[in-house]
């Protein structure tokens, strides 16, 4: 298991009419900080991407408690578990720079061959990384 | 509790490098059928909007599938239940052309006051409507 | 020269703070409107692209005048103009219910190769499409 | 005039099933530069418009040379002009991290009032900033 945390300042478009960060992004968010995490423990997504194996989506779960706001620095802290079988999980709790807690996720992936998106296990040397 | 049923053609803009819809982007079809379905029960989420009245979201879980592809004419299931106190429960299925499930999510929202983003419960007449 | 009319309903998530459609949104309603208006004429973009070739933009021009805004039904008016060689020019025109002009655009794509985006003169078959 | 650098890592959401960042994307990137840069000079876009003022974008302008990729680290430089009247030019250049140019922008904008709209010139002391 792995914690790490990533900065993201939130943009202008990313923002409704309410004035608050869209709902929609901030899996977009924690797809960059899944990114940076994975870069942590010597994985680069695009490299692993383009050895052929992808990681789709299985299940996205956002409790929100708190809106981020506008030009916020949001610190995303993600939980990167051990991969189980051909599953990896990741957990997300995004907080602002007053350190209040906005949301908390989780998210389950699978690998899949790109070729056929056959779901597959991780080869060991990527395996052993986590 | 009522269900409506809403189509949307996927965007060029909105499939990802894989060639799927990228999963951040269900919340927004979501959110287009859902206001689409308070439409047609008499409630346009403008007005309602402009009346001071917002609808956050409280929490959305998705659960994926099938992925769906670039220029797929999707139909997107809403069941609105009734809402209860504050809160307000929607279900959602989305299905291809050929009618294949390609996700299942479910989304709590909850009334608040424009003004102060104070939880409230909807005037009868609003409530009425569904 | 070709002319279309496509309608387009305006997405909460698409809003900014100031209550505006997001300049950026633009270039995505052009493409699903340019996409609707090339299907008006036989030609199914995704089929296109499925038989090897693409249509990278190479320009974009935007003037704006008003702002689209949430739930609008925007009037996207499409001109297609025969492809000169390696090229193919495309106008827009938006206006809300209204009828108010919000903003004229001039886009220019050009044909290539999938496989290695190399720019190609569109087949016969196709080009009488125009 | 004023010239900044701002660094942009492409995220995977970004990108269209070409493999290309999509092109209405680099509005955004434009904007999170823009934002940087007036940071630069001591402008909060977020205090200037919680000050009452706003700046809608009057046109754009892209010309696209080449593509970003997913993963790319981009450098966008932007060049503050300053205002003229009512009117605030801004120019762009985006690099990927090999320094091939990749696209150059125009994009003017104008200072508003947010109460009602109206275009103004940028208060002095603010106008000093530039």
């Amino acid at each position: 298991m792995h914690i790490f945390n990533h900065k993201i300042r939130v943009r202008y478009a990313e923002c409704d009419q309410m004035g608050f960060v869209h709902h929609s992004v901030y899996a977009v968010y924690f797809e960059e900080a899944r990114t940076e995490s994975l870069r942590g423990i010597g994985i680069t997504y695009k490299e692993f991407e383009d050895s052929g194996i992808i990681m789709p989506v299985r299940s996205l779960n956002i409790t929100f408690k708190k809106a981020a706001l506008y030009d916020d620095l949001l610190d995303i802290q993600v939980t990167l578990h051990q991969p189980e079988g051909i599953r990896c999980l990741f957990e997300y709790e995004t907080r602002n720079q007053n350190n209040e807690l906005l949301n908390t996720a989780t998210m389950e992936l699978f690998f899949a061959r790109k070729a056929d998106l056959r779901p597959m296990k991780l080869p060991a040397e990527l395996l052993n990384k986590f």
